[in-house]
């Protein structure tokens, strides 16, 4: 365990922004570089303000998948526009060739880099989603994947739907900062410690503490619905972005194979449950999930051929946690459909 | 379609005899170069006789493991003596690094290649197992893995144990060739065409081919205990070899992964029941296996890093599987205990 908290201390500290597995050194997950926030009275010179900013997103970054969650039960669509980008980065890293003219319609650039360009000149660091951009000068504004969706939920309440839940409720938030420490530390970052791993033991570790933690969250899901309190919070989005990428691409790809998802009976029903709540399933694009991975970590998998499986008919299938009470927007409602334009196409929907 | 049937094509007439993915050409199997018959006649040179041969395996080689079933099923151990080389392969092909001095006690060598140059000086193909050396010449006789466990079934009759089952019987051998056909092409050959191949359209080909086929032939064992007649033939030891692996390396490794076999319940039932049988699971090193295929296939798994995972302990578990009849050993009997010396070591069995 020595060897993990030494990789975890280095990931505090690193700020160079990348993901990607380097040849020598072992993995370590950077900081975000650019850490403004966006807040209700502006402190730091960027106010709450419906239409002014871009959210960019990658559907196949579970990082960036927080924050599509986000803003969809908390009904920020109108406010707060989408630029979502191809699954595949290229040596310029993430892109907007989905876009007609491969640039994004609001911003008029091509790569995401542009807008870190704007902010910094020639900033040495990597270029991560997501991103929140300021439309009138194209600058980026934050990539501050940990602290992004705690302001959608605290600082963004005047743009919230009608009906929006409280996803970091003031009186439950030492309780969930303590269960999403955990689950970053083991779950969300510990996939890929394991399968970005150069050596034996560094990979082991990860295994190890992933589903030492997993198998704590299954004993502790299997009496509540949620993860803290009886609602939905952040702490749940958290983990969701994890595990609804485990069987099509941590499973086999970063070798978390003890088990699939889908044979810890508790897991399952949970993952399903959030799957199957609107907000979640409809923001998830297997397809780009699965490109991603397969495609850009040559150092894993070298070929870049991407797994036809596993099978996913079965995220669609009933999960029976109703049983377990809960409610899943509180005093809330759950939010409306998929803008149009926003939602996922066919090819990345789970059948 | 038209890609597999080529390769099948290919495949029957290569004759280098590697099984390493290259680096531009897609993956062909190579025929055995070496194809002389031990016979009861001895019409090629090379009779039937107890202590006159040794049968070279590695436990982590899907085709020479069906030869050591066979031999166990036979009750052989005593008239044909065994080596087993270390799971991992150098560039001088399989060694005997597991005996003292690193080599092989019987025939003296520290590499199985040098049975080869015996009988070939400068042979330019591939080491391949299994392997059968006439220990009084130290030639290798013959490495052809399609033919040397029906020999095994039909030519070495005088030195089977009393009570040995027919693994080949007459009544039934267009059937059991006609199931075998099938299951090697889609079955055993085809995970390698999957995890190996080049192209995302081969890979495709070769996962499609081998999960219609493995649907079929779940579909054929949901009402009958074997798949030909109703005793264990050498087609259900051909089928067992690749289902005893598919979970640990072909699911992730090989990217055979619409679903772990573990999911279907037939298929499931059926390879437990086999492993649950003397002379089928006492074989299979798990440790052999998992190190084999992810040390050595570095274009597909270039960190070297050996998954933990899968969980293995449902080996062991009941498989229902008598409720369907059938005769194990027909009208014979079950082998005795595995022969003192080799036994698979602890860190190689299911827990």
């Amino acid at each position: 365990m020595q060897t993990l908290r030494m990789l975890r201390e280095v990931t505090e500290l690193n700020t160079a922004g990348q993901e990607t597995p380097r040849e020598e050194k072992e993995f370590t997950r950077s900081g975000p570089h650019f850490s403004d926030r966006i807040t209700a009275d502006g402190r730091d010179g960027w106010p709450v303000e419906a239409g002014r900013y871009r959210l960019v997103v990658s559907r196949a970054c579970p990082w960036a998948s927080r924050a599509l969650i986000s803003r969809r039960l908390l009904g920020l669509e109108p406010a707060l526009s989408l630029a979502v980008t191809d699954p595949i980065q290229d040596e310029r890293s993430w892109r907007f060739t989905l876009d007609k003219g491969d640039r994004d319609p609001v911003l008029g650039i091509a790569f995401l880099s542009e807008a870190y360009d704007a902010r910094k000149k020639e900033y040495p660091g990597g270029v991560s989603v997501p991103a929140i951009v300021d439309i009138p000068s194209g600058k980026l504004v934050t990539n501050d994947f940990q602290r992004l969706t705690l302001d959608f939920a605290t600082q963004w309440t005047a743009l919230h739907r009608e009906g929006a839940p409280d996803l970091y409720p003031e009186e439950h938030r030492d309780e969930i900062d303590e269960v999403m420490e955990g689950v970053y530390q083991d779950v969300n970052n510990g996939v890929y410690l394991a399968g970005f791993a150069k050596h034996q033991h560094t990979y082991e570790d990860a295994y190890r503490a992933l589903f030492a933690r997993l198998d704590r969250l299954s004993e502790r899901l299997a009496t509540r619905r949620y993860l803290v309190g009886d609602t939905i919070t952040e702490a749940d989005i958290r983990l969701f972005t994890t595990l609804v990428r485990f069987d099509a691409v941590y499973n086999g790809h970063f070798k978390c194979n003890r088990n699939k998802l889908s044979e810890d009976r508790v897991l399952w029903g949970y993952v399903r449950d959030l799957f199957q709540t609107p907000g979640f399933g409809d923001t998830v694009d297997f397809d780009h999930i699965k490109r991603h991975y397969y495609h850009v970590h040559t150092a894993v998998n070298p070929t870049r051929i991407v797994p036809l499986g596993p099978d996913l008919s079965g995220w669609s299938t009933p999960h029976g946690r109703e049983e377990l009470g809960g409610r899943p927007f509180g005093d809330g409602t759950p939010p409306g459909p998929v803008p149009p334009g926003e939602e996922v196409p066919e090819a990345g929907r789970a059948r």
